[in-house]
């Protein structure tokens, strides 16, 4: 961790020390109200994605606008959001290994707790640890509905782990985890109906064969940013999972977006400083593989389409210009993030701005969860 | 961060929470000994870079085994290896902004502290910077020998800015900066050595030029884990900044090694738990991108040739198999990570162990420090 702040709050924007995070706190609240908005009317429930921002003061003003609750992928990121007070938390993740069983279980004394499973092994195991800390768990069958990671294949084995649930008597069956990762990265709005479609078919299929065994599935959970308007219109789906809306990224970003999706904004950046003008063809910035996760391509520069960030060192980004004189040592620019969830785990805060002023920082205190 | 350590110092291999970033302190102690090693009998020194480990405990045993002091690539890591009780410190970078500035110049009071230049300008904002603070700053052109990125031409370039920091009162001219980084990730070993021959020349007609001038280079410096032999050799490079070969990764374990190249092992590792294992010919651990930093390609897994680790979501790595017997839920296995400088980044600790046990934890403590 930095010994200093990059900024404190009342500061102006160009003072700010780099590279920092920033979230423009307009375009945030934007996000939020536009998810408020797209959900409205509809049967379908907000569960935000906390892996996104790792950040207890996001999380809070999610359900303030309505979210039940959130979902995170660690059992040390749920405990740090229920400790914020957050009182509905779904570990949308298989958990192995008898300390995080531990961890998980003293949780579910304090908040509302549900995880996933997608073998037998993981049903005794939770039942376990719920048992011998007394407390009931929420447990999803995870259903592989396209995504090809973990989950049961839909119909038969997803009914036979369901009944194992329900026969426990420490676990609840809350219902399918149906959640289709990369649907949400197809550049072409048909490319992602069809997958999603091709999910709701799955979905519903296994829904059915449980109920035939008369066991009631309460919910169909999944949906990312990228596609939860195809969940959220499935008729199957009741909630949505969506994380990466509250600040988009450049791969988001890269998404054609069809008739009836929304339009999110990039409310997320990072700031940076040129830090060597060497040459008239080339800049470099004090931002690279360690201030702007590349795991899904370069960051763009903000309005600045004459720039292009074309290679990250752990700690320079080369920027590529045609015009000798369109960067100078010490400018600053704004980079949007190729993927947002590992750029925010690089840092310890959010630097809260809006227009030309820092108004917060909010720490991001699931940063570097990874039990 | 999580709310719970991994492990603690007595606990057996098998208990260890995951993912976690592991040291075997066996494979660390051979590798500071065989830096030391090649090194012993040249007139040529160690700087070793702390950007790899982020790690005072493994600086201060660094110096202990004969290194000079350590570089780092930000004035925030400067500081954290200042209060640590490092004394002699070079930034490795060009350093841009008021706020650092301010905190460099700050620490030039606590410490010997370098810091790089390839601009006029960044002259004379460190001169006023020291000016302001009462100290000396060392001072080191950077001369661009191939990478690149940052740094003027060999030459004429060098010699202007040598002599603008040799004139100035609070600045002393330190010598040069001729770090070739790509060289060392060259596979082949004469393609290594023959970009260290040019570099080493440029770095050669750079010295006399600045020489002929009546200014004196005091050193040369540069190098890493992939190239140092060559630079050692060079017999212009009197210092030496390699840093990742205490861990080694994946990708410099893909280099080929030459006649006279130092056999490092791996000493770093993250620990695994197999969480989903939902089909015959895949299984599913919980080392991701966000515990294996996938920027230098994916992480292998360590003494099982059998097993191959094809993708990396967020919190999710996808495994390979032909052998649907190789691996069972809950099994813990050891992923080489593919570039472990961005991947210690993500820990808060290093959980240290010897053969099958933790002997300490060693906090990563400039984790995040990118300021």
């Amino acid at each position: 961790m930095s010994p200093w702040h990059a900024a404190q709050p009342g500061d102006h924007l160009g003072v700010i020390d780099t590279p920092s995070l920033i979230l423009d706190l307009d375009a945030f609240e934007r996000n939020l109200q536009r998810m408020a908005d797209a959900l409205r009317g509809h049967d379908v429930r907000l569960r935000a994605h906390s892996k996104s921002h790792k950040c207890p003061e996001i999380a809070l003003r999610q359900v303030a606008r309505g979210a039940v609750g959130i979902c995170c992928q660690k059992v040390s990121e749920a405990a740090v959001f229920v400790d914020a007070g957050i009182q509905d938390v779904l570990i949308t993740n298989e958990v192995m290994g008898d300390v995080k069983l531990r961890h998980l279980a003293a949780l579910a004394s304090r908040a509302r707790i549900g995880v996933l499973v997608d073998h037998p092994q993981q049903v005794q195991a939770l039942a376990l640890a719920a048992k011998a800390h007394a407390v009931t768990l929420d447990v999803y069958v995870e259903v592989n509905v396209g995504a090809n990671r973990c989950g049961v294949a839909p119909g038969d084995e997803a009914v036979r782990l369901a009944l194992q649930i329900a026969a426990s008597p420490t676990l609840r069956f809350a219902g399918l985890q149906c959640y289709h990762g990369p649907a949400q990265h197809l550049r072409a709005p048909q490319d992602r109906a069809a997958a999603i479609g091709s999910a709701a078919q799955a979905a519903r299929m296994t829904r059915q064969a449980i109920e035939a065994c008369g066991v009631a599935v309460e919910r169909v959970t999944g949906g990312g940013t990228g596609s939860f308007v195809h969940e959220r219109d499935s008729g199957i789906f009741d909630e949505i999972q969506a994380g990466s809306y509250v600040f988009m990224d450049r791969d988001y970003g890269d998404n054609q977006r069809g008739e009836g999706d929304v339009a999110f904004e990039h409310a997320l950046f990072v700031r940076t400083t040129v830090m060597s003008r060497a040459t008239a063809t080339h800049a470099v910035v004090d931002a690279g593989l360690k201030a702007s996760s590349v795991d899904s391509g370069m960051p763009t520069v903000w309005q600045r389409g004459d720039l292009r960030y074309t290679k990250a060192a752990d700690e320079h980004g080369v920027l590529v210009t045609a015009d000798a004189a369109a960067l100078s040592l010490g400018d600053q620019l704004m980079l949007v993030p190729g993927h947002c969830d590992p750029t925010v785990n690089l840092y310890d805060e959010l630097i809260c701005v809006r227009g030309e002023r820092v108004e917060a920082l909010w720490p991001i205190a699931a940063r570097g969860a990874l039990l």
